[in-house]
C-alpha cells in the first residue's frame, strides 16, 4: 500500500501546485490520474495551444506551463499513480483514509483532495449501432500515439480543432486520411481549416463536408465506414481505423457517490479552505463550486494555497503551522 | 483629469494583474502608486531576490515578474500616475469617483480598486534629536540612486539584509563606508553578512559592532555620527551622509479615513468579489482580510479575477457579461 501525506486525485495544474504548497509545509503527497500522462486537460487536450492568463506569463503554450509546474515541485519529490480511476474511499478508524483505484492501486493518505477539473472526461460517441463491434481495435476515440496509424488507411470524424489538427498530423503519416464533417463548416480553427482545405485540394486527403455517419462494415476487422449526404448518394469510404473526434464529454464518475455536496455537476466547497461536508476531504479547481467562482487555473492555485494551511492539521495534529515567505525561506526540499 | 473605467491604487503585482483581466472584460485601468515606479514592494525592496510560490515558475527574480507582467498587460495600454499617494476619494452624484492624490492629480472612474499592498511604507526611524536637521540632505531611508554616495564618507546603521547588501555595494562606490550595528550579530542573509565581514578584515569598510547611535552632529551639513558602547568610550565617525536602514513600517495611511470596514490594518471585504462594505471600492492583494486569507501574490491574482467579473456591472450597466477563456478567444487588445 501507498504511504502519502496528501492524496491527490487529478494531476492537472491545480494538483501540480498543491503539492508545492502541501511541500512548503512538509507535507507529501501522492496524485492519481485517469489520465496516462500528468497536465490534465492541458496535456490531453490542448498541449500545443498558448495560454494567456497565466499571471507572469505574456503568453505560455500548456504542455510548457505543466514542465515547469513539474520542475517547480520535482524538490518535494511527489508520486503518481498515472492511468487508472479512483473509484472508492475506505475511512479508517483513525479518521484516514485509504485511496483505491480501478485496478485495485491502494493509497493511505490523512487527506483526500480532489483536483479532477471537469472530471473524469469520456468520449463523446457517434451513434452507430454497431459501433462496439470494432472498438476495442479499430475504434479510436483520442489519438494516443500516431505511429499506430503509419501506412494505414484511416477515416477522422469531427469538425473542431482535434479533428483538424489530427488530420493535417495524420496526412503525412498515414497511408490515406478521409475527414468527414456533417456541416459544411468547420468549429476549429481558421487557420487549421485552411491547412485541411489545402491538403484537399492537393489531393493529400479526402475531405468530405456534409456528410453524416450511417455504419460501419468489416467482418472480424473493420473494412468500410458508410456515409449519407444531401444527393442521397451513397458513400462507401474503405478505412483501417476510424477515429471519432466529437469531444470530451466530462463526467464527475464515481466522486459522486461519495456523500459529497454537489451542485451542477461540481461539489460545493467553502471559502475559507476549500474544504468539503466531509471532513479531511478537499476539492479544489474547475471541479468545486462556491459563490463567485471562475474556473480558471489561476483561480485553482489560490485554493490550493489555503487548502494546504488547513489541511495541514490533520498532517501534523501536534504542530502549530507557522507561515513563511519563499522569499524570505528559500524552499527546503524533501 | 484623467478618465478611466477603474482606478487601481497601488501598482505591484496584484495591481498590474487586475488591469489584464480587466481588459479581458474591455475595463480600462489607471494605476496610481505612491512609489516612483511600478512593481510595489517587489521593484522597490527585493527586486533581485528570487521569489518561489509563482506558480509556473520554478524560481523568479522580482522584477523579472513585474517585467513580465508590464509585457503582460501591455496590449490593454495602462495609464500610470507614479510617485504620487492618493489623498482622499470624491463620490459623485452618479455613483462614480474622482480620486485625488497629494499631487491634485484627478482622476475620474467608475470603480476603485485598492491594491496597495501593506499601504505607504514608512521607513523605521531611529530614535535621534536632531535627526530632522540633517533629514532633507543628509539622512537617507532608502538607497534610490547610489551614484548620489560616490566618494562620499557615509555611515549605514542595521543589522537586516539592507543594510548588509548596500554596505557591500557602496563599499566599491563610496570613498569610506562604515556599518554600524547594535548587536553583535547580524539579521540577514548569512552570506552576506560574511561579505561584510570579509570586507572588514580587508580593510575595506569599517564595521562597528555592538554600538548604539547617540547624536548626529555638524554645523550647516552633517559632519559626524557619535555612538556608544558596552566599554563606554565614545566613538565619533566622520560622515557626509548617514543611512539608516532598519527597515520600513507599512501604514494605511489615508485610506483609513474612506469609511471601509478595517481589520489590524487591512480592509475587509467578501470572498465572492472582494468588494469592501462601500459600493464601488474593492480590495485585493496583501490589503485585504477575510477568513482564511493568506498574503500571497498568488492569492491577490485570484481576487483581482473575481473583483473584474463584479467591477464591471459599473462599467457596463447594460451589458451582460459574458466568461470567455483565453485559450478560445486569445486576447483582444484596445
Amino acid at each position: 500500500m501507498i504511504q502519502t501525506d496528501i492524496c491527490i486525485i487529478g494531476a492537472g495544474p491545480v494538483g501540480l501546485f498543491a503539492v508545492f504548497e502541501a511541500g512548503l509545509l512538509k507535507m507529501r503527497c501522492h496524485l492519481i490520474d485517469v489520465l496516462p500522462q500528468v497536465g490534465g486537460q492541458l496535456s490531453e487536450i490542448y498541449p500545443h495551444k498558448p495560454i494567456y492568463d497565466i499571471p507572469g506569463y505574456p503568453t505560455i503554450k500548456a504542455q510548457e506551463l505543466i514542465n515547469n509546474q513539474m520542475e517547480q515541485i520535482a524538490p518535494f519529490e511527489p508520486t503518481f499513480t498515472l492511468g487508472e480511476r479512483v473509484d472508492r474511499l475506505e475511512k479508517q478508524a483513525d479518521g484516514s483514509y485509504i485511496v483505491i483505484s480501478s485496478d485495485d492501486t491502494q493509497i493511505h493518505c490523512q487527506v483526500v483532495v480532489i483536483a479532477g477539473g471537469l472530471g473524469c472526461f469520456e468520449p463523446r460517441k457517434p451513434e452507430l449501432g454497431n459501433l462496439g463491434l470494432y472498438e476495442k481495435q479499430h475504434v479510436h476515440y483520442m489519438v494516443k500515439d500516431p505511429e499506430k496509424f503509419r501506412d494505414q488507411t484511416i477515416l477522422i470524424a469531427g469538425g473542431g480543432d482535434s479533428a483538424l489538427d489530427w488530420t493535417v498530423y495524420l496526412a503525412d503519416i498515414a497511408k490515406k486520411v478521409t475527414l468527414v464533417h456533417r456541416s459544411d463548416s468547420f468549429r476549429g480553427a481558421p487557420d487549421s481549416a485552411e491547412k485541411v482545405h489545402q491538403l484537399a485540394q492537393q489531393g493529400k486527403i479526402d475531405l468530405l463536408m456534409s456528410h453524416n455517419l450511417i455504419a460501419l462494415t468489416g467482418s472480424e476487422q473493420l473494412e468500410a465506414v458508410h456515409l449519407s449526404n444531401k444527393q442521397k448518394e451513397p458513400v462507401v469510404v474503405p478505412a483501417d481505423h476510424f477515429i471519432p473526434l466529437y469531444g470530451l464529454s466530462p463526467k464527475l464518475g464515481p466522486i459522486a457517490d461519495w456523500g459529497l455536496a454537489i451542485d451542477k455537476n461540481a461539489i460545493e466547497v467553502n471559502t475559507v479552505d476549500y474544504s468539503t461536508n466531509v471532513e479531511r476531504i478537499y476539492a479544489i479547481g474547475d471541479i468545486n463550486t462556491y459563490p463567485g467562482k471562475l474556473k480558471l487555473i489561476l483561480c485553482g492555485y489560490h485554493e490550493a494555497a489555503l487548502m494546504c494551511q488547513s489541511a495541514f492539521k490533520y498532517v501534523y495534529p501536534e504542530q502549530k503551522l507557522s507561515f513563511k515567505y519563499t522569499t524570505v525561506n528559500g524552499i527546503n526540499a524533501f
